[in-house]
């Protein structure tokens, strides 16, 4: 069966470098599934890239290699990883990109990039996607051995996500993420609440409990409800939050429960 | 043979959604071919969809599948379609996605997507596109029967096209849809135009005729044409009508004929 | 084996251009693999799409098919090609789309597309994409001889891409192109630097030496590599150096070496 390869970059798309990546593999391997996830990541974010790969992998079968190439330190010593847990393949820098899927699963074998004859015979410095992380990639789908990659690792880089904390009769996050519909995602998760929800807030906006889904609030007004990520979200029934609330990444999200916290 | 599955939605590049939407179909079906059309609808803009759905898919084989997931009432009782007409298969939203396609092949086979067994298992309120459409595009694609996905509907919800009317010595419609080139397509239709084209005019701008193609016209110079969709087109050679002419959609175009209605 | 059939157009991302061009071939040959280079090419831009093509197709296996639509003379008599170099086929129309493969590789046959029984019956003269390019593609790649495909052209239009020129102590060019981070390409290529590099010039810029990769300069500071496709690059480690700088395409920059030519 063809191996399926995930694919998330900050290459955007308009260059051609998605494509070179794709030609290297198809060269080595011609039996291969290509999903591309997003090439559009904001240049260099480590811990954007981070989050988008928590949220899409676990959907993908067991068996599935993602590919990440979001690469500030491309051409300095940081390492080439290939990581593996029960059931998937993670290629790409050591820089903290699977933070949060080393979170999530800790018990899995890392291994550094460095079989010689999986990489390309002079990889270059500015374009490790292309020269190493694609050919690693392309040789384990076509069945070369985890551990003939390279050497264990067992300090992976890890970014430092920024985490909910605990106040007095309640829980105080961040909002970590916008998309496309302009819906503003919080770090803070379901488990997170422990508590009836009297109100969330989130800068001037006050809200009160908990929707189970955008319709639940008439059109026009600002609703949270645990998006499909299983994170506290703030959105507006059919707008953009962002801009009809003025909110943005970076910003302080409470969620505030209706009895102290025991 | 794998199945295609083509995909128009109004998630955007960035996010993960349809990178979810796969993963979760190729979970259940690995023998098939996703074609992405775009993902870039206007959010919420059932409309535009159903134009661009009804511009592709008869150019796709037999046995096709096409998904559609522009869905701002996802969360509510509007109902999840499978659609069959003689060579085609659609899922999507109850919301009027596919009405142009409908007006087209009014024969076809319309049923909701309620079997339990083919949902995934708790759909979550805000992503029906990943927990029910794309599960029921899986199981279809594996060969399930049609009439096992759900129960007949007889009255899809459809929505009002804007149609062009008839006028005294021609026919009047608006402009729909803006291009990348900036071209600018009308909803009126090479069979709606009965009579020798003497004038298209649209705005402050009157274009004599109409041409076959863009080169027929000097550089930067207006002119009308049947687009390959079948629409009647205002365009500029080698340039952006919609900059150049300062027009855009919702503007009235009229065609006028040489001699007046029979 | 399936075939590989990489596209490149100035189509964007929102229409369903590019979806009508897969449903066409798939619909003559469902054993292809499509890969997407880019559909973000400047609109009506051959240079560009030029450039883009000539750095991604030799990472491609022996035998892969490239399609390229970037196609102002659409309508008119301008020829549409299939060329046929040692390891690739590339279809697209005589406008020059494929100067760079062609001064790269000047062996190879060029035939004129123009079997009646290849081209759709009644080819639609705005989107010959549609209507001759991809059935075309389709055929081939289905395995049709290549002779059959049309006569034999020996005159090719080719577009004259700026070249760089010595100077007294060094080498004059230009920035031709940048991507998505900001990292400005010239059109002076690894082997047009005959001499040890003292400064590269660029606008009010003064960069000293060359570097290796990104990392080698500090965060924020400006400098110059050869990139991953051979030419002369001004970078800036971490910062897009368009913006940092203040530079863009058709600048000029200027190598000088430690000694004069010689």
């Amino acid at each position: 069966m063809n191996r399926i390869i995930t694919l998330t970059t900050d290459f955007g798309a308009l260059d051609s470098y998605v494509g070179q990546i794709k030609g290297v593999i198809l060269n080595i391997n011609r039996a291969v599934v290509f999903v591309d996830i997003t090439h559009d990541i904001a240049p260099f974010s480590i811990l954007e890239a981070s989050f988008v790969i928590e949220g899409f992998y676990k959907y993908f079968p067991s068996g599935s290699m993602h590919l990440a190439v979001v690469d500030p330190g491309v051409g300095t010593l940081r390492r080439a990883l290939a990581i593996r847990t029960k059931d998937h393949t993670f290629i790409g820098p050591d820089n903290g990109i699977f933070s949060m899927v080393l979170k999530r699963e800790p018990a899995c074998e890392i291994r550094e990039i460095s079989n010689a004859s999986v990489i390309s015979g002079n990889p270059y410095p500015t374009f490790h996607g292309r020269d190493i992380f694609a050919p690693a990639a392309a040789w384990l789908a076509q069945g070369m051995a985890f551990e003939q990659i390279g050497l264990l690792v067992s300090d992976p880089v890890l970014i430092a996500t920024p985490a909910p904390r605990e106040i007095a009769n309640g829980i105080e996050g961040e909002i970590i993420h916008v998309d496309r519909f302009g819906n503003l995602s919080t770090n803070i998760r379901r488990e997170d609440i422990t508590g009836a929800v009297a109100e969330v807030k989130v800068g001037d906006i006050a809200i009160h409990g908990l929707r189970k889904s955008f319709a639940e609030s008439p059109l026009g007004a600002p609703l949270a409800l645990i998006n499909s990520f299983g994170y506290l979200e703030i959105a507006v029934n059919s707008k953009a939050a962002n801009e009809t609330l003025g909110l943005g990444p970076g910003m302080r999200a409470r969620v505030l429960f209706e009895y102290p916290n025991t």
